[in-house]
């Protein structure tokens, strides 16, 4: 092929790259593509700035960068084209347009496809941003950049600021019961990094995860992904529930629990599962992983505390505790945090550090200076009734608007309920419906493991962090339209 | 076991605690160990009260919490112990003090220790900290903080905020020539995930990896949690040099590479290897992951552009571009990001999003702005000769203090020198001899597949990024004498 056919026109007006770029590029693609082949010669650089009329310096840029890419080789008869596998042909065999995820793995072909919501009202496990103490926390932020050093821009300590870790283990003893000293804090990028640690850490392939169903569905990701292999162990109104035969036929490697506020169903975990559990899964020489996530409040019961982790019931069980900020502050924030026994923490840290490497140093200084000036603490003591209040009228809407057609569950703590729905109207093509409408929930049913029949539950999982008060009543109306339109 | 065994002395004035705190606490951890057995009953409030001389409502609170709890059963003839699973004696079966990581998992015993460091001169992996436009930076965080959004500080785009993924496809493609649109770049919290997506969303338990031997060993770790099978394969000066039967005999689902600047080595991978490697891992169905983690600065040629990126050669090839802002700004900022095929996009997109949950919207478009500004340009042009000076400088004076003796690799691109030491001299040790003297490096034994026999290399890993020129010479002199305390 002809050097002209493939350089014609360099001087083209709407090619905006610069000449020695156009000439650089167009060279390349066509030694790429095989127009110019192994042992092509090039025209010495003077005859081919004069052949364009350009700069004798544009052709020996472009020609000095191929060479030093190894795409020219030059000798004393001048350039040529050097001896390259040719890719003439490369990639047309992948379907560029495929829908089919053949190229993935098995693995990922089998998670669960996660598209971006826009944030509406209702979406669940969204603390309320408008209300979120700003002012105090731009203070703690400019104030933790105001004292950066390089060492908090480099990586962060593999377990989080030291700072922060204390303000960690003072604020969950008080706040949450737990018992722990700083050292057996673990500070990673948010709750689902949290749970991949502890089934990398705590469990190989093929080991036994006993799972709520329905289940958190990012937990069930972790796990899997994790190669465990999922027992569904079902839920009543006292939290996850397994037939006392499931010890010695299913023994778990973990148990994931969330004892505080069930996700999604919003049960607590009685007193006495929980000392069962403990109580039986040291003699499975197993873990529990208690994902504290929607502890706060008790809505139940205003004025007392919510009740304290599982984890405080014994300082030395086999137990990682879980927590995130994305509820108490705001989700972007990603900060969450374990904390195992401490017989395990050396181990543990030295081990986490080679899987994630960690960093926002600052953020995380920011975060203890907000911890320790009680921030925290008068935010969450603000928020309670508010959030109160915005439950107390979604359960009169909904009750309102569905009648005895319907169970709403859950509400102890936390930032959510969850009404059932008649089995005939599908919940997803509800939300559909509804987020045409301007509002939004998750189908109760993808929390549900597809693979135990007949478990599957129809519904409506209903945050209500950011829907405020005065408006719920028309959001409700909106959820009922959409709930009629599919009847 | 008498109540007044349990709570003497309430009025421990050396207690902190408020004393329905204490009264609480006594009465819980009593029933948790057995002390107050099942059925035992409490005295009525009142009489309590007055025994201890404490108000009622005290001991009103208590009671109601352990009530909540489950601790305590109130009926008609008053409070008693719950009948409740005893945990008395659990976890004594653990050993408290143990060194033993029998209770992690067998895949986590398997992955390298790693102990946080101190930020010593010549740690690798990190660009001069101090030299960062802290003001230019400063400016767009504090304007994407003033613009800031609920929807900001919520879950972000999985995919990364869509003004940093344009930001990002303007810029790759300018500066490392990667071919790419914005819907084609995903990003997360660091290169550690970035590689923990590829080895999960592309391969499965038991799949073939190639890594390069030596290779980095938190990408050797992250493959080894992902379950995949690891094939060390050599490095010569021209990269990954596996024989061509190893295709036929080992072929690869994965091949991780770091062809602009192999690290540890620093060979850069020649045009021919590039090719050859799209070509057959086309042919065995497999991809590339390319770790452009160091690809900045041309060293070898100052004034020309770095060694465009593998994935440039071919628009559809299977390849997934990684690279991370840690080496270009700070690693703590924590931001990485992967580019994929247009082909595999959407599919990667939605199950990228099921693995983890974005964050940082706000950091997320402050850099996009300092991208935009042309701040980064900026800083890289500036850091270009300062860097090169510093490696000079460094390559001169290990020269002169080690003579002929040992061999300096790598330094075309990139922020670190490796310097070969003789056999005799166990690096580790240096290292540890080296740290006392206050310089660091990172051995390349530690780089080097343990399961290759007779592949381990004695060395250090030298980062030049933050040793300021003028302290090379007495750095590296306290690194030789750290060598010939060893000798």
């Amino acid at each position: 092929m002809s050097l002209s056919a493939i350089l014609d026109p360099l001087n083209d007006p709407a090619d905006a790259m610069p000449r020695q770029q156009q000439l650089y590029r167009r060279l390349k693609e066509a030694m790429l593509d095989g127009r110019l082949g192994p042992g092509a010669r090039l025209p010495a650089s003077r005859l081919l700035a004069a052949d364009y009329g350009i700069a004798r310096n544009t052709v020996l840029y472009a020609y000095q960068q191929l060479q030093a890419e190894g795409f020219l080789l030059a000798d004393r008869r001048g350039t040529r084209v050097a001896d390259l596998p040719v890719l003439h042909g490369l990639g047309v065999a992948r379907p560029v347009a495929s829908h089919a995820p053949a190229e993935l793995s098995r693995r990922a072909a089998g998670l669960a496809l996660r598209q971006h919501e826009p944030l509406l009202p209702f979406a669940p496990g969204v603390a309320d941003l408008n209300a979120f103490p700003w002012a105090a926390w731009a203070r703690q932020l400019q104030k933790a950049w105001g004292e950066v050093s390089a060492r908090q821009l480099a990586y962060a300590a593999p377990a989080g600021e030291p700072r922060l870790r204390q303000a960690l283990a003072d604020d969950l003893r008080a706040r949450r019961g737990v018992l722990c000293s700083p050292e057996q804090i673990f500070v990673v990028a948010g709750a689902q990094i949290a749970l991949d640690a502890c089934a990398r850490l705590l469990a190989d392939e093929g080991d036994t995860v006993w799972l709520e169903n329905p289940c958190y569905p990012a937990a069930r990701s972790v796990m899997q992904t994790a190669g465990l292999r999922a027992v569904h162990v079902p839920v009543d109104a006292a939290g996850m529930a397994p037939e006392p035969s499931l010890w010695e036929s299913q023994p778990p490697r973990l148990v994931y629990l969330t004892p505080s506020h069930q996700y999604p169903l919003g049960a607590v975990l009685s007193l006495e599962r929980r000392l069962e559990f403990l109580r039986r899964i040291v003699a499975a020489n197993g873990w529990i992983i208690e994902d504290d996530y929607d502890s706060e409040f008790n809505h139940a019961r205003p004025g007392y505390s919510p009740l304290p982790a599982l984890q405080g019931l014994h300082a030395d069980a086999p137990v990682v505790y879980v927590g995130t900020f994305s509820k108490l502050l705001y989700p972007g924030l990603r900060v969450a945090y374990m904390v195992v026994p401490r017989w395990a923490a050396r181990e543990f840290g030295e081990r986490i550090a080679s899987l994630y490497r960690s960093g926002q140093a600052v953020e995380q200084r920011a975060l203890a200076g907000f911890i320790e000036s009680g921030a925290l603490t008068r935010h969450l003591r603000k928020m309670a009734p508010i959030y109160r209040a915005r439950q107390a009228v979604l359960r009169r809407e909904l009750t309102a608007a569905f009648g005895d057609d319907v169970e709403i569950l859950g509400g102890d703590a936390g930032l959510h309920l969850t009404l059932g729905l008649p089995a005939g109207e599908p919940d997803q093509a509800v939300i559909a419906k509804a987020m045409a409408l301007g509002v939004t929930a998750r189908p109760l049913s993808e929390y549900c493991a597809a693979e135990v029949p007949g478990a599957s539950r129809n519904g409506l999982v209903l945050g209500y962090g950011m829907a405020e008060e005065k408006r719920i009543p028309e959001l409700v109306a909106r959820l009922a339209r959409a709930v009629a339109a599919d009847a």
